[in-house]
């Protein structure tokens, strides 16, 4: 969470996700991994191997003396090193991190917290996904005005409206799946060689390979200092997840003005208030989510450009300048998944407001029809309901639970 | 092409790609593909098709009248279709676009424009790949120093260096295959229920595969007028690719300086001149390449903010923010890759720099070993050539073509 | 405006402001200024310099050769002067352009097109101003709910809501008057030296102030080729008036819904109507403004990051990714501010309806005074008239315009 | 600092500057200055203010109870109030905020944090302008190769560099103090009429003056919840001072490279060195610094986006996604131009590296040139020296500090 969430509302959902504990957490573990894997390959001896990590096993980073020292070294893990080799007798301070840079630790760290919220993500949108079923298999036959450019278009159910918003989910969560089913290590050494490693094993990539197993994560064959499509994907599927929300959070918002009215939020006891007004029931979770929608293609844009503007075989401030984005990002995104799952649990659907407005509408609604029809908008819903099925049959079990 | 490309250079390689015309006559076609697809499924006489069909044959719109309507219209189909109608007899015309709406047509359209453009793209990374496979290949004992952070890291190859670089435009090359085998029709009508459509034939959703038929399109189930990530998911790919490119542009930018001197552009006549400088020989692919991928973020991030600010059943300007932008993006990219695929084939290697280099500046190139080896830059290179054969066997033909 | 207009819509608004032939001109118009301001100084003959402007005076360069030619120069100047230079004897043609590099003649070119189009835009801001102070002024009594986070706030007035457009408007266009005051030519030579003027002349700043006084334009006491903060500073300028307009157009398509319906675009033949839908009244100019503001943040930013990523004395990419850039955002805001122009002029205002809401939530509306007051939102406006006066009072004639 | 810094190398420069401690304590500072205006005008006994400015004086906010409130509320504002209220007796409590809306308390405190954030940066700019006007002073005949698009131009001197970079932060100092002179208190009410405070006082304007006259702010003359030229002026003129940082950045990291070695940053014990390669002397704060030049342009672009959907009297999102990115923007400039501040201070130019290079190159440098000069690039300066003068002659003083 950005320090206390003053200023990220919400932020408490992703709490421990991405924080410069995580950080220095996820830090040491791939330091460790690597001890584990130099044994695997008998690099170094078991004995040994166990000896550095029972001595580290209860080890806690200062994470001030490490901050303060981070800009000396132009990363964070050069400082957590120093401190690290600092619970170990020297010759076993020698053998941690022998092989890697500095690069490949926190590109990797970076990637074990992007496995953990990712998956973060991905439950937040399956409890939101279900939700979102369950309303577009109750509402496939509650009638509602379709609204394009602001204006009443043709009739829809909402059950429909429910389902495209679930489509877009369900497309975010596949896609966050298949990325996690691929994080990549990051194992290149001082230029992308192994140069170092080589000289520890006869066969360097096989010890990359074994990092990469110890870790979870896949080996993708070579290094990725200067070829940042993996951490680009990350924040495009994020990007993406946020969009698909953004239209969720916008529809709720603009459904739940008063004088439409057609949705609402959960009453929650003290959420939505106002310091002033005593009626208001602002749409707090809509409004958040549509928010944090706003601000995640510029994150996304962030990372395209570090990795647009790298250079030689690690640059000169295009990777520094994805850490921060990439963090606020997962983050965010943490935060309006787990806020849209909420949102969606608990929303109030008024299908009386809906029906009612949509009678009183109907010439509108049923302008594109030409013809003299019933006059009853549930008359010229088109393949509503089929899509409503459509959406319905790509859920993990084949429909909504219903439970 | 923007306009005549005076401050686009090098977009007449995207020439007929993107520009009005082409937008145009890809409207036409999916207006044209619509009464075919609606004779297909017996909504209208394969008579009255074939007339329709056979008046538009030789029609070319008028840019100049359907872009002056467009603002009025809200978008240019509108003013299209009163032109288009205009050729027929009424009880014709009146069945031209029956069904469809605004959205359908130019979301249609874009996507047929994307996927020449993806095609073109593709075609260059493939030239490109080819060729730098070759200097992967060919140069995979060619040491040279490897520089992190400006300075000195330890040596590499060259061909490492190649091969990292086609790594990346395999990647983007495979992407690109990927959204072109899936690239979708939209097709919702007014409201994204087919309302219209259902008026016209039983089974609409039959009708929208038909319309995807006919262009090569998917039909992806059902509307996605406020779903946009078939858009994005465009648009990631081409930023992802100018990104890939742009590390190439700026190593060869680099390593071209006057100081290093190691590689360097093909010698074309007229090219990267000054217009006061008579000895001046600009690496000037590599720094418009390197110009496209500072660009292409923006635009990427623009396409997810058309697509986070959806609302209703289509939107209150987030659609129209994306023409501009997605069109700017695929002529970039058309136009970065085919000056990467020019660049890598023509690229000049001074390897004796390279070499003289490394050994010049061995002392530093070898201070991660520790230990007194022979001096020797060439003894330290790790695993370059494992990398080297990693990378060439993911080429399509799983090596290097040599012709 | 962009080829005919097709995916930009209304850029007819910005014609001839920005197009290739608008830079081409403009380059020419930098080019001969360059031969008076020789002449001024005395580096040319006066005869001489009469001689080339006549002999240049009715020439039309060819776009699409210059177009073609760019991408091998890196740069439109370097045809256009082979162009140019057959236009004259040879005697001639050296003089032409001598002592200048390219950038100095396309960055004073596009700051020329700034100024036509910054003096475009400040032109309809003024239409817009005059429009939204009458509306003030008319509305200063038309009670309306006051919304914040969709939901009803306490009372305000119409008249207020358009003090604060119009307060908006205001500062935007003294922001580019301010602008328009200091407009400067670049004039520096190949590195920025006046090197080769140096050899023309024995004062070559006042060289290049002569180039600046025949341009109309400032010196600004250096060149500027890598410290961009005169592109930026427009940029910065356009996209606050982008969000400005924004606003108002947010504004106008919220409060358009028909659910609300208080305010209207005027009604125009042919407009805002549906390809499907023939009630169909979008509010078409406030989604279009709506969608240029959603635009103009991303062009900004690439200026910035244009300049931010300067490097020698003039870089290898960032320039080139400008030009582009500050070309669309000229030609968006040129085009919103006239659509806003209009917007303004023609705005229908319900005032019944605006008081039957007010009236209807008066509970909500009032709740924050927490007493039995006598139940009138009327009552209960604070200092909306202030606020209306104090914004009245900054316009340039003191007060709006009744005529 | 974002927490501890570990991914944001240097933000222990802007300690205490924008962290949640720094907007709670500004939130409490405008809470109190309320209370003292409310007194100020007679609107509360100063007796009763006395004891409630009393009782609040030594209250420190639990931050940790407030951020885990923040999104119930959709701000800290809320969750603050009620803590704060609890320091108080009832009939006290109900004084405090009496009369503002949340979001008056929350921008006034983002501008009270910018106040001290632009204050900083102003100072470190005017350390970096020292440096750079002795630099520039004393390398006014240091000859050096001028370099364009990677390749030589012609000759300049490194104090013309130093000018140049000198030239873009004044120019950004003086932006920012024009900022910080108006910088603007937000006082408007639930909906920007003053309508509570209208019930508390007479005058509610003379109240809000009293409100910015407490603060050291100027009062705008009304409210700017949904018009944000004030914050993303404040934005703009932090983008530009990063973009004025990234040209000195990336010329220093250039300079830098072994290759070339005409410029080094001060060497620092235990800075920029390497986790593997012990010889690397990383120009460490180049590095950084460009990175913060590469991450700006999308923070600006925020809050302009932010600007940009504004909508009703306050709107449905944007303005929680400016708060994140003002904050890291303010945090990141002022690491930024500390880091610089150091840079300039301590830069190591190698005069003879430059001559030697110069002189080398000379033929190149003097193509320009076209006769038979004497070789030498000291004798084609152009202007250098005068440019150097011009930009000296802006600094405050009116020249460099020799001191």
């Amino acid at each position: 969470m950005s320090e206390q969430g003053l200023l990220t509302p919400g932020s408490f959902r992703a709490a421990g996700t991405v924080d410069d504990r995580a950080v220095a957490d996820a830090m040491v573990r791939v330091e460790l991994a690597w001890v584990r894997a130099l044994a695997h390959v008998g690099a170094v001896d078991a004995d040994r191997a166990d000896r550095i990590l029972a001595s580290c096993a209860d080890w806690t980073p200062d994470l001030a003396a490490i901050g303060a020292a981070t800009e000396a070294a132009g990363n964070p893990v050069v400082p957590l090193l120093t401190a690290l080799r600092e619970q170990l007798a020297p010759a076993d301070a020698a053998v941690i991190h022998r092989g890697l840079t500095s690069q490949d630790v926190l590109d990797t760290a970076l990637i074990l917290l992007s496995a953990d919220a990712l998956t973060r993500v991905r439950a937040d949108l399956g409890a939101a996904c279900a939700a979102l079923a369950r309303l577009a298999d109750a509402h496939r036959g509650s009638v509602m005005a379709g609204r394009t450019l602001t204006q009443y278009a043709v009739p829809i159910t909402f059950g429909l409206k429910a389902a495209q918003w679930l489509a877009a989910l369900l497309e975010a969560s596949d896609e966050i799946s298949a990325i996690l089913a691929t994080l990549p290590v990051q194992c290149g050494g001082a230029a992308g060689t192994l140069s170092l490693a080589g000289e520890l094993t006869a066969d360097p990539v096989a010890l990359a390979e074994a990092l990469a197993g110890e870790l979870g994560l896949t080996w993708p064959g070579l290094p990725w200092h200067t070829e940042r499509r993996a951490v680009t994907r990350i924040g495009d599927a994020l990007v993406a997840t946020c969009d698909a929300l953004g239209h969720l959070g916008a529809d709720v918002a603009t459904l739940s003005r008063p004088e439409i009215g057609e949705l609402r939020e959960a009453a929650v006891a003290g959420r939505g208030g106002s310091s002033t007004m005593p009626h208001k029931q602002n749409p707090i979770l809509s409004v958040l989510i549509r928010s944090a929608a706003m601000q995640a293609p510029q994150l996304g844009a962030q990372l395209h450009l570090a990795a647009a503007l790298a250079v030689d075989e690690r640059p000169d401030g295009a990777w520094h300048s994805e850490w921060s984005a990439l963090r606020r990002l997962l983050e965010l995104t943490v935060t309006a998944a787990s806020q849209a799952a909420e949102l969606a649990a608990g929303l109030q659907v008024d299908v009386d407001r809906m029906r009612a407005r949509a009678t009183g509408a109907a010439a509108d609604l049923l302008a594109e029809r030409g013809t003299d029809g019933d006059g009853d908008p549930a008359a010229y819903l088109g393949v509503s309901q089929t899509f409503v099925d459509t959406v319905l049959a790509r859920l993990p079990g084949g429909g909504p639970d219903h439970a």
